[in-house]
């Protein structure tokens, strides 16, 4: 059982990172103005895949686990912000839009922990590196905006 | 708690169907050849907010109910798969692709609901209408497939 709720918990994962193949970093991104310690391209797909096993193990473990209804719907809840930020981002080109999202992806991350160490101990951990890497997504997502403000207000008006 | 959870499961909702303010329906769609049978655009959103809703209730019911690992495992699944389908078909224009994903869509919320038969009568019931829609979005996506070829074959062809 254990087995089959991972993998249904990883192509969920996996649903929500194609976003990321669908609507990859193109040109525009490439020409944005980026802080110094922007990880480099190569490492999102990367640290996306160690943290979506991580996260598929944690959401086994507390489906397996009793009392396990406010993690159960916090997973679902970050998955599906989770899924947003990259068509919002890369797709719509919409910085200040993504913020929210990442903010938002955050805040729900950040609750799923708290309710997953009620649950399991195992599961609690293995969530953690996803609130460091959606942070520093997010501290990358603002300097962006701080560091291309005529972009970010151009697709702000744009969208209104 | 019931509400919290609600609460909880309904905002993955909206932010799987934000796509579909995101990634509206615009003049591509307009001009692509429809079956007779399509629904105008104005249902789209209120079927979804009352399908949200009645997912949102079959969510917290089943998370409060006993041995829902396998419910709560395919609710996630099925709600990533939700917010990639408008991205992927109305951002992208692909319309192949779409279909993939909503043959996904469909096979995850068929589990879905089988498995919260398995927990709790009503929020099995409370799943089955949102079947009933992704069927007749999956006709619709294919009908516009057979319909558009040119289009379907263009965009698949563009995006390798």
């Amino acid at each position: 059982m254990f087995w089959l709720l991972f993998s249904i918990f990883l192509l969920a994962c996996f649903a929500a990172g194609a976003t990321g193949g669908l609507f990859p970093p193109g040109p525009w991104y490439r020409d944005l103005n980026k802080p110094s310690w922007t990880p480099p391209d190569w490492l999102f797909p990367v640290a996306w895949t160690i943290l979506y096993v991580c996260m598929s193990v944690a959401g086994a473990r507390a489906a397996l686990s009793p009392d396990n209804a406010l993690a159960m719907a916090l997973w679902s809840l970050q998955i599906a912000l989770n899924g947003l930020w990259t068509p919002v981002f890369f797709g719509l080109k919409r910085i200040k839009l993504g913020m929210f999202v990442l903010a938002g992806l955050w805040l729900s991350v950040a609750a799923t922990i708290y309710a997953l160490f009620q649950v399991d101990l195992i599961a609690g951990l293995l969530f953690s590196p996803y609130l460091v890497w959606v942070t520093v997504a997010g501290a990358l997502n603002l300097s962006v905006w701080r560091l291309n403000p005529d972009e970010a207000n151009k697709r702000a008006q744009a969208a209104t």
